[in-house]
């Protein structure tokens, strides 16, 4: 293989690894908020703060050390949480107010 | 159990269940990272563009299929991506402007 075509099927095999990856995340992230939402319904049964800077607080401690032994940039992990936390915490609100 | 029991009991086991779900979102993020690393390279080397517009349509759209089918909101899952795909970009930038 010419250099062209090697870099070409490099970057075809590595992108297949990605799309994967990506397929992996969605689910995993299907999950993550099918649990979100059943702690969503509970605090708006219970009258429970949308948000638990405690446990937030817990989490973002464990994330941080998570990422750092997979070798994953901490502050984008501790940016990404972040994220989907505030999707979680509009979704908590939004089924208070229904409540 | 009384009912203020039972709701933390229930919220503890979910809440391990999405710490279980994050452990394994940085784990595949990592790999990611990994993979579009190599990417960054291979393009620095190359000399070809960060960007890759026909890319990030194609993968758009299987990501907003993969999200339909997982019950997955797909605006959310389209806009957690950008934010991935921003910092990857970044990174091969970085990376070009190294090379």
């Amino acid at each position: 293989m010419d250099t062209d075509r090697e870099t070409t099927a490099n970057l075809s095999e590595l992108r297949h690894l990605i799309d994967e990856v990506d397929a992996a995340m969605v689910e995993l992230l299907a999950e993550r908020f099918r649990y979100t939402l059943t702690i969503g319904k509970l605090k708006a049964r219970h009258g429970l703060a949308s948000r638990d800077l405690e446990r937030e607080t817990a989490q973002s401690y464990r994330l941080r050390n998570l990422a750092a032994r997979s070798g994953l940039d901490v502050d984008f992990a501790l940016k990404l949480h972040a994220f989907i936390i505030q999707e979680v915490v509009r979704n908590h609100e939004a089924l208070a107010r229904r409540n």
